[in-house]
């Protein structure tokens, strides 16, 4: 049975573009993948917690010489890498946040990249290959080519970094703009911004067109 | 009275090199301020919380409307900003983790940037302008131009562009390949790893040299 794995990070609730995106993206596999299974995290109502000094080096040391902190620390990593080798797919909604990832979003990497779990310990590949990874994310300005902030967005720079070395190789799509609506001084941006999120609804509808004419 | 504030962030306690970098340039700073007043917060020791589901929008919503949990988390964030206005010079401790920060310089970064607080609620002028932003950083590889993961240290482009709206600019001392002593794959790397660390430590002594002069 496919199993999807359905994760989202923005503090807005209701207001939020990429959990708009992220649900209606559950929504179009649910509609390929007639029948499978899906597992829901919300790291804005039950976020991970920060590696700190206490639990921070626990991904670093044998078993045999952790604390009980770094014990339930780890335990955590191993449940969060798990979920995602059982799922086919992950999809991500993450917003961008002083041109960074939430910070919860930072934790949850920081917890999933961890030798003997997603990386293999004798050879070192990745071992999260098996599962297709699409991050719904949204920002509040527009940071493409040609823009005075290009390049500020800084999420689409650092994820697929952050993850290399477990095997996930995350594809975005992304809706830019999304202050325009409620800031009066971006007011002439609602085009651009209404159009951004057209386009990346469009793409939502178009994943996983391969699985649905093979079904 | 001269003043500095000084955040660390790593999780590796002893073993940090960007802790050691932050504890050398505070002497430095002493020195050159004799009886300067020092403030410490530990990032590792005491993380600042996640902005989440329940605190998340406390910064983007009128006073009155926070609920309590938002209150208190406003709260922190005007701690916060008050601790950088009243220092002179900021030193911040900052690793490279997961090619990114510790989750808890984000959740920090998260409360500081705040309209009415670091961002003037009138003219949108940032309010940190009169404090000095040195970081020192650490990363355990290298990710210099001509590396094979040139740019992968997104520490550095990204930190600038998440405190500027703040008038904070932060000037980076940055030593490299860390991991280098502790690994012994990268065991060739060791003299270039001590020529980055000398060259830091070289940088540190010659910080705030013109105070010195002044004095």
């Amino acid at each position: 049975m496919s199993q999807l794995l359905h994760i989202d990070s923005s503090v807005q609730g209701d207001l939020s573009v990429s959990r708009r995106l992220s649900a209606r993206a559950a929504q179009r596999w649910l509609a390929v993948h007639p029948g499978g299974s899906v597992t829901y995290r919300d790291l804005a109502l039950n976020p991970v917690p920060h590696l700190d000094a206490t639990t921070g080096m626990a991904r670093l040391i044998p078993a045999g010489q952790r604390t009980a902190e770094q014990q339930a620390s780890f335990a955590l990593s191993v449940e969060l890498v798990d979920e995602i080798k059982r799922a086919d797919t992950l999809i991500l909604g993450l917003p961008l946040y002083n041109f960074g990832p939430p910070s919860t979003v930072k934790a949850w990497v920081d917890h999933i990249v961890a030798q003997g779990l997603s990386i293999d310990a004798d050879t070192g590949a990745g071992t999260l290959t098996g599962t297709d990874f699409v991050v719904l994310a949204s920002r509040g300005g527009g940071y493409g080519a040609g823009t005075p902030r290009a390049g500020w967005d800084h999420n689409e720079a650092w994820l697929p970094h952050a993850v290399a070395l477990t095997g996930l190789t995350p594809r975005f799509i992304t809706a830019e703009l999304t202050m325009a609506d409620a800031n009066p001084a971006l007011a002439e941006l609602r085009p651009l911004a209404a159009e951004s999120l057209r386009r990346a609804v469009g793409a939502v509808d178009g994943l996983w067109a391969a699985d649905e004419n093979a079904a």
